[in-house]
């Protein structure tokens, strides 16, 4: 049972505030509801959202939480003016004293996505999708070269998905490689990777949680087995360092940590640069 | 060049913050250098971010703006006395006024990723994409009934980030199956997608837009061509709408505006959760 529900108002899709707003509330011990309520980029649609609030206000007895990311000042206004719930104004809050620093008034925008689809930035992402997509488990050798990094490590230690964050998140172009039980006997990186060893990073995994993500795909394979697995990781791990391949464990983190380390240790350069997305 | 540098400064990946801060100074007109200072989770780390910061302040004779998701109240009461930037603190500026709406205090939770790698819902997001990336392209049949939308469209037309954005941000999986002209020439949907039609959602896409990006991949295809990238999706328009699914065109829309748009039309109780991401 939802102990509050908490409003996300936006002229634009409202996902960075729904996301931040969520954060937010986790540092609270309740169980929010979220209602998100995207394209309110109209005064009549304000009017609409404001009537849902007001509603729910009144029958659950409590106020909502609001958090808003509308530029119109007149749809503002009217919430300020008229909402039964805590308003919490995510944008106008900073809005005014960068203002007052930057010397500039801000543009009132609406929707920061409204010309992005043909953007140079928003064309390089879905061009990072795509590559990495094509990318995936070593499915081609075919420009290889042109990854920003290449994930490698034994199969389900996490490539897939982090490569494909970071290619969404960041525009990055990320391929990722599987290295093999034959890879091991060789004691050798798969060749196709060699000429690129320096875009290289690697993920590792507890064995353990390795032999039950694996349990769940070939249940009492020799695969999932925790023997294989062991075996697996060891020379993963012992190949990587006599390669001089940096790498990290994926068990404890998300892939939005593990994306964010990959960018640390080999390219700071997307830490630290103009607004990237 | 230039014409201020942006700290984004947490505990955690800071990726949100960052997200969040992009869309803020959006609304200026000036080309802000963001530097990202993720992981800043002990006192020591924050003075190093402080002397970064005074840095760049000192360097570039200016306020560098700050936005801090710090939750320590000591880190953050470091930067408050010492730092020569202008300060945004994203999370303490909204804690405090809904401690007191909650009558709760706040947990004070240093990372907000930090257990995530083993909860349910960081779980079902991971198994989404995966499912997603099996189902691209109408690669498999198999399962497709366990899709929660499966995106139509002629070639191209944006399925594919479409469904890995909804698999990534909302943990949905979705399948994404291609209308190719043997379908047209039939004039029926593919007959795998007969037995689940109500899961459907097309994609369509400006035929002049739909060339271009055709064109790069199979330069002066007849793939590519203006008049046959009409006569698909006039087709295949005509026959989602013979076939009662629901539609929209990519044409001028971000991969955010698409899934939003999806969710409102077909799985609007997806904008309406508990936080599920």
């Amino acid at each position: 049972m939802h102990t509050r529900t908490v409003f996300v108002i936006s002229d634009g899709t409202g996902i960075t505030a729904e996301t931040f707003g969520t954060a937010l509330m986790s540092q609270f011990d309740i169980t929010p509801r979220f209602v998100r309520l995207p394209f309110v980029d109209t005064v009549d649609k304000a009017h609409q959202a404001l009537r849902q609030i007001n509603h729910t206000a009144e029958v659950e007895g409590k106020k909502p939480i609001v958090f808003t990311t509308l530029v119109s000042p007149e749809a503002m206004a009217l919430l300020k003016s008229q909402c039964k719930g805590l308003l919490m104004d995510m944008f106008g809050t900073f809005v005014q004293p960068l203002e007052d620093e930057l010397a500039l008034k801000s543009q009132h925008r609406v929707g920061r996505f409204s010309d992005i689809s043909q953007s140079k930035e928003y064309l390089g992402r879905i061009e990072a999708i795509n590559y990495t997509i094509a990318h995936d488990d070593g499915q081609t050798h075919r420009d290889l070269s042109g990854a920003d990094v290449i994930l490698v490590g034994v199969s389900r230690s996490g490539k897939t998905p982090t490569s494909l964050y970071l290619a969404m998140q960041f525009g990055l172009k990320v391929a990722n490689y599987p290295l093999i039980p034959e890879d091991f006997e060789r004691r050798k990186l798969p060749p196709a990777l060699e000429p690129i060893r320096k875009k290289l990073f690697g993920l590792t995994i507890d064995p353990q949680r390795l032999s039950e993500i694996r349990n769940e795909r070939r249940p009492d394979s020799r695969y999932a087995s925790l023997q294989n697995c062991r075996y697996e990781v060891a020379e993963a791990e012992a190949m990587m360092r006599r390669a001089g391949v940096p790498w990290l464990s994926s068990t404890h983190k998300s892939i939005e940590e593990i994306s964010t380390t990959v960018l640390q240790l080999v390219l700071p350069q997307h830490l630290n640069s103009g607004a990237s997305h």
